[in-house]
C-alpha cells in the first residue's frame, strides 16, 4: 500500500527533518536555486548517500531542525521570505547556510544584526 | 476499514498541506468563494490532477504551508478573517494569492503593509 | 482492539477538530452548557447526524479550528476562560458563537473590543 | 509487541491529556509531591478508577489541558517552575489546584496577579 | 520492515523525549560534547541502562521536556546557541545542567539573568 501510493504520487517528497515531517515535491527543492546543496541531495542524478537514508515511512532523514527550515521552504515555493515575530532568524541563517540557499544569507545576516538585542551579547565578565 | 471510514465521511475531505492533515468538508472549501483556484481543486467536476495525488492516508497532497492556510480556511468555515499576532500576515497573503481567494486579498495587503517594521527592510548597503 | 479500548473508555470522547484529536469526556461536552449546541451535539438522546461522521480512529470529525475551540473545553473543563497573548480572542468568540456557548460570548466581546489595534481597522481607502 | 514494550520499559507511563501524548516515569509524577492528587492516581498502592482509561495505545486518559500540565510535569522533573511568556500562568494555576500540587500554588497566584493587565477585567458595563 | 528500516538508518536516532519523537544522528549526540552525559547515554562501548529503555517504535525514552531540549540540539548540530523569544532560557538552562552540556551553561545563565522580569521574582509577601 505505501509502495503504490509512493508510485502514485512521485513529484511529492517527505522529509523527516529532526523527527518532523514536512512534505513537498521534488520541483520545490532542486528548481529554485539548483546549485544549492539542498537540490544536489534531491537531484537524482547524483549518485549519493541520501537517497538511502529513509526512516519506516520512507521519508528522507536529515539531522536539522524543521522550524527553522520551514521559512527556507516557503521561499523555495513562492520566493517571498516570510518570518514570524517567534523565529529567531538566526536559526534560519544557520539551515540557509547548510543547505547552500545563497540568495537569502544577505538578507537573513541582515534580520539577524537587526535582532539583536544589545543587553543580550554583553561578553561574559 | 479505512475505505469503509472515507465511505461514510463523504462529506469530510483532509490535505496534507506540507505535511500537516488539515480535515474539512468539500463544502467549506467550495462553496465560499465558488470562483476560486481552491474551489477549482475540489470540485468533482473538473478533470484536474489534484485528486490524483493523495498520501498514504487518503489526505489530498498540497505543497504549500499549513500553517499560512489556516486564517483562510477559518475565513471559508465562518467569514472572519482572524491572524495571531505570532503570525506573518505576509505569508497568509501567499497563501491568498496562490489559492486565488481573492475576496481577502485587500485585506491582508493592508495588514502586511502595517505590519513592516521601518528598520526591518532597510536596503542592503 | 479499537473496539475493546472504546468499550472501557466508554466516558472519554476524542473529537477530531479540523484534523487535531483532542480528547474529553461526554460530561465535559455535555453538562456545563446543556443547553449549548455542543451539548446537543453530543447527546446520546438527539437523533442527530454528527454521530455517523467518525474518522478512522473514531473520532467525532467537527470542521473547525481546534486552537480557538481549547479555551472553550478548557472553560467547559473548570469554569475559567484563560486565552494566551499568542490566541486572537476574536476566533475564540466564533467557536463561541458556533458551539452556542453563550455564558462567555460577553466576556470574549469585550476581550476583543480590548484586543483591537486602531491602526489594524482603518478602512480601506 | 505492545505488551511486549510496556513490560521492558515499566517506569514510564504516558498520559494521554486532553489528546496530546506526554511521556514521564511513574517516579516523576509520585515521588516529588508523594500527598498530591496526581501522585494518588498513580500510586498502584491504590484502587482507584484511573487505571483502567486507557487509550488504544496504552496511554492513560486525563480530561485537562497538556499545555498547562507541562510547566506542573517539568517542575516534578527537576524542582524549577518555568513558563514561557506564551503561557498564561492562571492555565497552570488551574492545573496546580486540579492535580494537588499546592508547593507550587502561592507562586502561580503571585503570577497571575502580576500577568493581570488592568484593562483586561475592567467589568461589563 | 520496522527492523530492516533501522539497519539501514544506523546512524540516525530518534529520542522520544517526553512524549515528542525528536530524531537525529549520534554523531551529533556524541561528538560535539564528548565528555558530557549526553555523549556517555548514547556511546554504545558503554554499558548503561538507558539502551535497554525505547518505547514501542524503538525511540529511545528520556524523561524531559523536549521544547527546551531543542535548542541544544540544535547546538550540538552546527555550534549555535539560538532561542526564540517565545522559550525561557532558564529551561534551557535545566537540559543543560541534566544532560551535562557545560560549553553552553555560562551563556544560557547569563541570558537567565537577562530574562528575568524585576516584578516576577518579588518575594512572596
Amino acid at each position: 500500500c505505501n509502495g503504490l501510493a509512493r508510485t502514485r504520487n512521485q513529484d511529492f517528497i517527505t522529509l523527516n527533518i529532526g523527527g518532523v515531517h514536512v512534505t513537498t515535491t521534488k520541483d520545490t527543492l532542486t528548481k529554485k536555486e539548483p546549485g544549492s546543496m539542498l537540490a544536489t541531495m534531491f537531484s537524482q542524478s547524483e549518485d549519493n548517500q541520501w537517497f538511502s537514508r529513509v526512516d519506516q515511512t520512507g521519508a528522507y532523514l536529515i539531522d536539522r531542525p524543521a522550524k527553522y527550515f520551514l521559512p527556507i521552504l516557503n521561499y523555495l515555493r513562492h520566493g517571498q521570505l516570510i518570518i514570524d515575530d517567534s523565529v529567531n532568524p538566526a536559526g534560519v541563517l544557520e539551515e540557509a547556510k547548510f543547505f547552500g540557499i545563497t540568495s537569502i544569507q544577505p538578507r537573513l545576516e541582515q534580520l539577524v544584526q537587526l535582532n539583536v538585542k544589545p543587553t543580550d551579547y554583553t561578553p561574559l565578565t
